[in-house]
């Protein structure tokens, strides 16, 4: 393929993928018609589903860019920054797709077993990153980090909640601290 | 009523409140249908129905009763110990009826009105509770009650989406050890 064709491929993907995260984050997944897509992204239905087979298969794309893009943000800042930056754009970010997830989790049991190396491989990376401030000497010592990775896990459960439930945030930065600080060598 | 008849009541109306909540906690709301309802409680839909008017007012009912039991949990024994319980005991207790009422306030905006007084008394307990181990020097010095109070509001968000989610739950009596360590006195 001609790399003008792949670029322009590749735009129009992302402007897919992005009109579709922001209809899934105001509108949720079952809220999200076709229609809704339609506005969101910008595009005719032709168009979107010349790119993505359905409205799952959209869904799934966003899923796995979130997991991997947590990863990273995991590995270098931590899980408390995926917290951060869900609670400073609720509306853009990855919440309408967690959201989803959890629901699936709960109510699908052929997600869950294949969501399941997903799940493990962010619990890695939470893992490895304490490991690592605990080598540098700033995660408590007194605390397994199975604990503590359980522990920001369960957090992070309940900031997605939290937010999808549209409960008030303007404490919710004073509460990270908190967690953070929970986690921290004195 | 006669006394006899009036216990007699009682005791029908317990026996239906604890078959509906085991029934909501194993098969959800939507799947706690009237079939299911009248196995687990051992009564045919007649005689529940002639108690509760319909399947919403049973749940009205439990969700009321268990936001009135946790009041008294936390005030004598704190949020966590709610916790606590809610861990020893998923399916018994009241996972089902939590969950139900956190989907309601993620996507039913009537409920979210005529549950915040609920909400709010929950909130108050908590901070109460906090407010008298500032007192007795056992609750940390350095954070603000409110910031406390939304933390463990937060962490309660997460282990009903947690628990809900058949996630495991082998490591969360050690998460309640390091949430509660987190805020105490130290």
């Amino acid at each position: 393929m001609p790399k003008v064709s792949a670029d322009h491929l590749q735009a129009r993907r992302r402007q897919i993928l992005d009109g579709a995260r922001s209809a899934f984050a105001r509108h949720g997944y079952e809220g999200a018609t076709v229609r809704v897509l339609e506005d969101e992204i910008g595009l005719s239905r032709g168009a979107i589903f010349h790119h993505f087979s359905d409205k799952e298969a959209l869904f799934m794309a966003l899923a796995i860019e979130d997991a991997e893009s947590m990863l990273e943000t995991v590995a270098e800042h931590g899980l408390v920054q995926v917290m951060r930056e869900m609670v400073a754009a609720p509306d853009a970010g990855r919440l309408g797709t967690q959201l989803e997830i959890a629901r699936r989790l709960r109510t699908d049991s052929a997600f869950r077993v294949a969501w399941a190396p997903r799940l493990n491989e962010l619990w890695q990376a939470v893992r490895r990153r304490l490991e690592r401030q605990r080598d540098a000497g700033t995660l408590r010592n007194d605390v397994d980090i199975d604990a503590v990775a359980s522990y920001l896990e369960l957090v992070m459960e309940g900031l997605v909640a939290h937010l999808a439930a549209a409960q008030p945030a303007d404490r919710l930065d004073g509460v990270l601290d908190l967690v953070e600080q929970s986690v921290r060598e004195r």
